[in-house]
């Protein structure tokens, strides 16, 4: 129990509806002494990528407990509800379709997944309220996963994003872009094909100079800089603008960087 | 007391000014053990028939407790403030213009019902936090909803949705669009002119063909579903895609539906 | 410590992405009691005047606690990390770039202020995670600010809005401009060189013919209001409609207000 009263939760159904409040209401049902943390739920309606990022790079931050995720384009279909024990002692709950898998990595990896039975009574197109935030609520009251379902092993899992490693840089995948336009690639800094540092005497960001810094203002105002972002990435942004505008890329774009 | 420490909270505010959360922080100095739970805060500005039918179909979901609603064009004008008991022990706060009638329905119909009392010391532009929050938050801590105003009956309503039965469907009123494209129409599936089923050899949707189903994913890709949605409504999806921009619909439009 | 186990929290970081719950998961796990209300997250990207003006204008409202404030351009740079207390017992945290003043004065004052330390591990593009919710978790939980950092007093203040008397009005800065379209100036009623009232028998706002009133309902539909807001400044409103655009003005733009 301990450790397992805080709920975060994520999902694509956007801040006009009711969808969310239906979720909280449910698990204030079943777990009202839980707190639920919004991660946020204006991930692009269906894009799963864009949401197990969000997830994997907030959950170091969160409190140990229960992780809610609901992007969840085959809702009713025959993809399946699941929840995973995560190395740490907490949960992901949501669906079997890639987008709890990176957030469970971050958290130390799987321990155990359960594939999560549905009441006989759920609507077949809003899992969140009828299956998924009952689950959590569950989870965060103390239940043992096993009583959610069966043991399951065989998840669905997310294509790595691209990464090319070049003789004097790398092309990589532009994981998200943040309300700043600052442009995340698809390389942890601790493993990147170059050292981002000081000694680069020149660096490039799609033909575009750049220089290598720590924060934005290292840049000169409207000029390109090359950092390791909060959650450990390689970042491209510029200062007092938009890496993403200046760039023209989004999630899912590829960014060359050389170094000379 | 018991059943009313959870308070949830409807307004078109918007996210971007510090409204919402000063009425958070009248909430917080009267009632401070009483937990929030926020609907959205988007309904498009004075949309009142939104609103209502935005928290008439998330009440089902939410603890029992007070349902605080504010869309109220008419602010500092001649509209009362009121407070709706309803049948479930629960509450609604907000201005009399038909905002909280469907939901006091929704849980039930309505027990009693009170103009409040204004402080004299009350804005004549902001309500929310000078009128309906402190009542919202008196009522979550036990108060007497007689201690704070007078008894009335007289309640304003909105008028019904249109739906018109045809001899081979009918022509419906559109209640809800939602973030991702379904049309929600005014009619209960559970009293619908004609049963919606696998029976049906034959639908149309405005004229296009459709397939009756229980999920998004149940007509081909980019293909019209017409279903049961999670509130009861009968509903008109695309799989994949958006169900309002294809039929071109919004809230109040007239959508008409044919079975053969 | 009571008095101080409320936290608001106002960003530019926007709803998309995971930053703000980073910042409630670090207070969950450093003051797991403390309760949060968000007062917004969609400042403009860097609008540091924007951002004072709506938490000035909140924090009457709130709790006595800690106001947590990232509206930060300058990020990483040598601005400073600050945390004032006020003069009503509570707290004010953020970047010593002249957001926080505002609101420390609509507490009655500064009582002092520290510039905070940084943890060795602090990342450079994220303080509101690393610096700024740290510091505002231990002040919730009781921490004396003198053992967060070193006592300063030379803080940044924003430039003052215009404010320019004339023979029959004034020539006032647009504060900001709400969802609603009302245009608030940078003019106290309290203190207006023009004193706003029923004895008015002619106004005009931008030469526009305008009625002084208490509320949106005292114009004619779609006619200026002159009024003052909930926030006790001098404000300009359409029954029904968008006062910032049928002027043409936005937060900073200036109007004339003329009596007759």
């Amino acid at each position: 129990m301990m450790g397992r009263s805080w709920i975060s939760f994520i999902t694509d159904y956007g801040l006009e509806d009711g969808f969310v409040a239906a979720c909280h209401g449910v698990i204030a049902r079943l777990a009202p002494d839980a707190r639920v943390i919004d991660v946020t739920h204006l991930v692009p309606p269906g894009d799963v990528t864009r949401g197990a990022h969000v997830l994997a790079q907030t959950v170091p931050s969160l409190p140990r407990g229960v992780h809610l995720a609901v992007v969840d384009p085959g809702v009713g279909t025959a993809r399946r509800p699941i929840a995973i024990e995560a190395a740490d002692g907490g949960f992901l709950v949501g669906p079997d379709n890639g987008l709890l898998i990176p957030a469970a990595e971050a958290l130390g990896g799987i321990r155990r997944a359960v594939h999560l039975r549905s009441a006989p009574d759920a609507s077949r197109t809003f899992h969140g309220r009828d299956i998924f935030a009952p689950a959590a609520a569950r989870l965060a009251e103390g239940a043992d996963p096993a009583s959610l379902g069966s043991a399951t092993a065989d998840l669905v899992r997310l294509p790595p994003p691209l990464l090319l490693t070049l003789p004097d840089g790398f092309t990589a995948e532009v994981l998200t872009v943040d309300r700043f336009g600052n442009v995340q690639l698809a390389v942890a800094a601790s493993a990147a094909p170059v050292a981002v540092g000081v000694a680069w005497s020149d660096v490039t960001v799609d033909g575009r100079p750049a220089v290598a810094g720590g924060t934005f203002g290292d840049a000169a105002p409207g000029g390109l800089v090359v950092f390791t972002d909060s959650a450990g990435y390689l970042a491209v942004a510029v200062n007092g603008g938009s890496a993403a505008a200046l760039l023209g890329v989004s999630a899912g774009s590829h960014v060359t960087l050389r170094v000379r």
